[in-house]
């Protein structure tokens, strides 16, 4: 048997964006200067008065969804949504996508035609134009790469390494709903009921928080700023080693949906059935799948911003939204980067680890 | 069996542009009033005293590269040389390049280790950094897409929309190497002498003409300019499209290098002792594929520019730029887009057709 000890496997998603982007820093051609290159959410060029955001995503098809699974036009909306959300994570306009495609030959027209219609809507609601792209054929899966382009007044960008000791942490909407939705998926639950049909949607259809970003973008009180892919615990974990500090999380006010904390309580209820009761009320002992604080701190793909602001001006800035709640969910403190969960305000141990796609 | 009447490989590369593109025209979505969308080698996004130039490519295993013939690092060269040719093909200056990369988790790490050397070597050449991107892994073959940005000033980009009557029709280099390589490569053609490697490497390594493309976007006698990627015959047609003209080209007057025809007449003698004379020295009636004339016209992949200018000016033009070689090929004329072929002054019928993807 081969060994895996020199494939890109062992490497892992981070160890690859290292190895490629520490031989362009060590030859001067990692950005530098004004430009700010690998390590945020979007790349920010000046361009006289204004930056240049630019962000890009690559999903494959069998990693990133199923066709069995997903719409067509979900995907077309979805494949949108989370580059516009890396826009939002800076507090920018998004300007123009560009739509780089790789289709089977033998795929049905009708595919294509779906994926565009999703693409189309979302395109529609945050009037973006489709602005250039690529198209080929696939021997294999089908990939889609999103470019997308935004601007900023120079210097505004909200960026990951700006966090400051004594700051509050703030999420915006609720969390793991998109990891419940891609829970009943994965377990193959078609049941629909309104709460699992938001969950689904919630994973399939994200909101880009393109007008949160910006009010907050107006911030100065608004330090540090990003958006959740990865989930709360591993993405926070980002903002905390660019801005060498440390966080404390209160699990307790982790904002979660009604709907997420009944379908949590159904699925817990049946699966308990099944399984001896292990009588421990500690949140990382009971089942991991159906946990809703679990779920909020470790499961992707809500696409809600994070952000942290100094204590002073909270309350005014939950209210700022219309429609949007904002939660404050811990603090930055002092140390070397790391996470303290807090539960009823005691120290709990949690292990979490965020995702990756090696 | 299925028919494939509702299939992708129905639609055609163009077609399926044109699906994507109508739908967002339709919607007001598609770029309009300064900003220029799909439908050029680049888009163009007014921005203060510059214009924003973004290109995007795609390139999939099996399909753009064999993992068996080409180097990593010559992929990685190529996928930045074929970027920055669509950058030079407007007259812009290229700013930063966005990688993103799918990879199967059992490739070996050396790959992309070789990648990234090919894809930094020309970044160096040409002073472009790498700026941001995404990895993921694929669970089929290796997808490779870049988007680069590059600046212009306001409304200086040269389109393929403004070429006008009596202009001459210029390309710079020399025709049909790429094509001539890549049949070395596709007819298992291992044997090394200095013009087939020459052949080969132009197909692997081609030149971006980011100079020669700020030269001539300093020229007002310089009308229309793109680059040549699927073959002169096919992209001169989309010149001729978008700006409502015919053309002529002077068959005679293509530039070849002596290695295309030093190869070409290796080949062609050992192909002719196979099968029987036909005694037609029309330039259509001979070995297709070791035919320069043809690879000139039909080949894609040489990178060249393809631009047209006014008749005045041609000898200043092609004295220029050290070191490169500007032939003029023909001129424009007026009439319905279509290219007319003229082999000693007559006209000859060619049949050609360019390269699709699907």
């Amino acid at each position: 048997m081969a060994t895996m000890e020199n494939k890109i496997s062992s490497l892992g998603e981070f160890g690859l964006i290292e190895l490629i982007r520490d031989k362009f820093l060590n030859s001067g051609l990692g950005g530098g200067g004004d430009v700010l290159g690998i390590g945020d959410d979007c790349a920010v060029i000046p361009q006289g008065e204004n930056d240049i955001l630019v962000t890009t995503d690559l999903l494959v098809e069998d990693v990133h969804f199923l066709r069995s699974d997903a719409e067509a036009w979900q995907i077309g909306w979805k494949s949108v949504a989370v580059n516009l959300s890396d826009i939002a994570a800076m507090g920018g306009k998004p300007v123009g996508t560009f739509l780089s495609i790789a289709l089977p030959s033998s795929l049905d027209t009708s595919w294509i035609e779906s994926f565009v219609e999703g693409y189309k809507k979302i395109s529609e609601e945050y009037r973006v134009p489709l602005l250039g792209g690529d198209t080929t054929s696939s021997k294999g899966p089908i990939a889609i790469n999103l470019a997308v382009l935004g601007t900023i007044p120079h210097g505004a960008a909200k960026l990951r390494s700006t966090a400051k000791e004594g700051d509050i942490i703030c999420v915006t909407g609720t969390l793991g709903d998109s990891g419940a939705g891609l829970n009943l998926v994965l377990k193959g639950i078609k049941g629909s009921n309104p709460e699992q049909d938001y969950l689904r949607r919630r994973h399939y259809e994200p909101t880009p928080r393109i007008h949160e970003g910006l009010m907050l973008q107006g911030l100065s009180e608004v330090h540090a700023m990003m958006d959740i892919s990865d989930g709360l615990a591993s993405d926070l974990g980002h903002i905390l080693k660019a801005s060498r500090v440390a966080a404390q999380i209160d699990i307790d006010r982790l904002p979660l949906s009604q709907e997420l904390k009944s379908v949590c309580e159904e699925f817990k209820a049946l699966e308990n059935e099944k399984a001896a009761p292990r009588g421990n009320s500690d949140v990382a002992a009971t089942s991991k799948d159906w946990n809703p604080e679990i779920l909020a701190l470790k499961s992707g793909e809500d696409y809600e911003l994070l952000f942290t602001c100094s204590p002073e001006i909270p309350t005014e800035i939950t209210k700022a939204i219309p429609g949007t709640p904002i939660t404050p969910v811990g603090r930055i403190i002092k140390g070397t980067p790391h996470i303290t969960y807090l539960k009823e305000g005691r120290e709990i141990d949690l292990n979490i680890k965020g995702f990756t796609h090696f």
